[in-house]
């Protein structure tokens, strides 16, 4: 047995004596839990944990720290960067069992949920109160892996990402010890930003065990519309104009013609095949009605033609399924096969360019890419269908998503707007971050000097 | 010459090789440097410097850390917790040369500053660009000092506070390394949170040198309004009633009977001598004219008494000119007086009954401190009216301050909202962050290993 099996068994052994029969060494198990959404190759872990409680995390961590074993917390295994793929192997930390909505705070609109808690699941939870989480990234995914990645959804035009959302964390470090990075006041200039510190670390400096995020009402009136444009152009010139007029829009989000293609098949609809934006408003009756007429009025400018309104909740639901399988009917288009999801965000006034660009690219290229974006952040999202196991095709969608995520930063944007670095975005970061890459080492080393925290990740040590 | 004199004074010479004039040993100049707007005692600078650019920031620090002397940077001088004071000698780093607008996106709505450039300078410079930047602490702060105490003030209810609003900074590191914390993107999922790590970090880790920072269109209309309340319970019902339905309003800030009187007295005013509420509406015509309708229906419930409204332009900048002006109007209470300001902030829940406890505490005293906060936030503040030579007087405002920010700690609440731990909050940062505060540290050491930016603040290290 080499140094490494011995401390793998020993870790094992450990951590059984702690778990009992919460720890699995099964090949399925580990293989379930080797992978990720994303085209990246799985890799399977030593073990996989199930621990109940932050404590149990604590114990785990420590266990991990003694024998130098990687530690990768896994919430639903939705991301789309092989952000939880564990590449060193080590200890993959299942926190399934950790699923309960600790309080709700009605009056403060706040509550605490344990890690694993998903994004439908606090939303059932609170609806009778009345109130609301808006943060939805396509996947159901658990709000610890959401916090994680910094994650966003159609909503954050209006509410806001992870990073604004999120009002504290329990979090357990590389050496175990369990810290809560912030009280439950709205603001406070108490000292450095802890919670801002692991919002977006991939687990890379420690395993989120419960979050604290902002909640709210629900509104008094919803209405949502679909507008198919004659251009592309015109399009994102109607989201441009809308952001800069200030109206408070909830969600304003891009289907390329392709995509509404796979849309309409997949979803059996008979949309116009065309540039089309799904919208949202949310607000009192009469403010919904003013922000919608001001819209209408900008889209009609623009090339759109009429709004196709969906306001009972029943016929909203289904609209926004159908933005919401996007993936799955991406992938009908080309049945088999992989998709290689990116995304990068621009600033506004440069995204009708990027997206043009983009579109040449694709154009020119084999492979098919349905694009799909929250451009009211000027976030977008292309996905390749691709065959993971052909090189050629691998090669030829590097080659577009190099040239996208190169044209982004010279735009003064990002290689992600919100899917993370994980594995897939790593080479970019010099590009996008110089000198604060150095930083960001710096900090990874002062919390994790052994590296055992999802080694691998956002960049190398 | 001691050692340490030495160092000083090869430091200074290298200094004046590198700015000539723009380095200064005047004790008057030195003087000036040594203290802000808060009770806390000065403390003289070894010499102040006066850069003209982010490289020369750079040049200055790198001197510093070649001597190890202590490097305190400074915009207006005008927080409230000693955040500046340079208590361990070292040079200050006045940064009045760098005060330019660099650019301003308005299709984008940001702009990027020198760090010098002021809250107000910004908002007359864009104005006619129909754009305006909400955050408003008291002072006409430098952005580069309300970047670095994470600042906040009356419109942080809806706009949020600079955590929410920066986009990106330009940074000096304490080696003098130059970073850019983040591209220019609204939202952004690749790596760690460099933005927010030097946000509120009061310039232990680094110089801001710049700030990118969110701007807002001008909205289509405004309302303010002063309304009276029988009691204090029933202006804070108000607030939270109002925050609980979601309503958006733009302001809505407390100031007690006390506040009130030295407000009519000070700016010469006639307004009833009660607990009270300013509040304004920023929105469209309708929206603006919904939303008051609204919340004086609540006011009216809660013992409200008539709206006193102002629409005009030059009304609305006289009632907040009132506003703004209440630490001179609280001085005016007590001529000759110093202020020992203080704030903490709790979950909007908690508000009534902690201004309600910490009203009684003030009853129970000899010490007058008017209250006032930006309640809509769960924030206030209290201004103890103190001779600050007088050691008993100091020990009574200690003595409320403790019980005003343990019992904010116990409702969940933060030692500040907005004024930054600075000198005066430091021996609360373990009762509120507990093992957290390791976790800064560690963040400090590996960013100033030798701690000299702005050593001595926060927390010890």
């Amino acid at each position: 047995m080499t140094l490494a099996a011995e401390q793998t068994q020993s870790a094992t052994d450990e951590l059984k004596a702690l778990l009992g029969d919460r720890v699995s060494t099964n090949t399925t198990v580990r293989d379930t839990h080797g992978k990720d959404e994303s085209w990246h190759h799985p890799h399977r872990p030593d073990a996989v944990v199930f621990p109940n409680t932050t404590e149990e995390v604590s114990e785990v961590v420590k266990i991990c720290a003694k024998h130098k074993l990687p530690v990768v917390a896994y919430g639903t295994g939705t991301c789309l960067e092989g952000n939880v793929i564990p590449t060193s192997g080590g200890i993959v930390v299942d926190l399934m069992n950790m699923d309960q909505v600790l309080r709700v705070n009605a009056e403060d609109l706040d509550c605490t949920v344990q890690a694993r808690v998903t994004r439908k699941q606090l939303n059932e939870y609170i609806r009778d109160q009345g109130l609301f989480f808006p943060i939805d990234p396509g996947a159901d995914a658990s709000l610890g892996g959401m916090a994680a990645t910094r994650a966003s959804g159609t909503n954050a035009v209006r509410y806001g990402t992870m990073r604004e959302n999120v009002l504290a964390l329990t979090v357990v470090l590389a050496d175990g010890r369990i810290i809560k990075t912030s009280k439950r006041a709205r603001k406070s200039a108490a000292g450095y930003d802890l919670t801002r510190i692991f919002v977006g670390s991939e687990g890379t400096l420690g395993i989120i065990t419960a979050v604290t995020l902002r909640l709210y009402g629900i509104p008094e009136a919803m209405a949502s519309a679909v507008c198919s444009f004659d251009t592309l152009a015109g399009a994102v010139d109607t989201v441009i104009q809308t952001i800069q007029l200030g109206i408070p829009v909830a969600r304003i989000e891009l289907l390329d013609d392709l995509e509404m293609d796979a849309v309409n098949k997949f979803s059996k609809l008979d949309y116009p095949v065309k540039d089309t934006l799904f919208l949202e408003f949310h607000g009192t009756e009469a403010g919904v009605k003013e922000q919608a007429e001001t819209v209408q009025e900008i889209a009609a400018e623009n090339g759109g033609g009429d709004f196709k309104w969906a306001t009972k909740a029943e016929d909203r639901n289904k609209l926004w399924a159908a933005r919401h399988d996007v993936t799955y009917a991406s992938k009908a288009l080309r049945p088999g096969c992989d998709i290689w999801a990116t995304d990068v965000c621009v600033p506004i006034s440069r995204l009708a360019e990027c997206i043009l660009e983009t579109k040449k690219d694709l154009a020119d290229s084999f492979l098919m890419a349905p694009l799909v974006g929250h451009v009211g952040d000027g976030n977008f999202h292309l996905g390749f269908l691709i065959d993971r196991d052909d090189p050629k095709e691998l090669e030829e969608a590097e080659r577009i998503n190099d040239r996208l995520v190169m044209r982004a930063l010279a735009m003064e944007g990002t290689c992600t707007g919100e899917h993370g670095i994980g594995l897939g975005k790593m080479k970019f970061m010099t590009a996008e971050h110089g000198e604060g890459v150095s930083v960001m080492r710096a900090i990874k080393k002062a919390l994790d000097p052994d590296n055992i925290m999802n080694p691998g990740k956002i960049f190398t040590v």
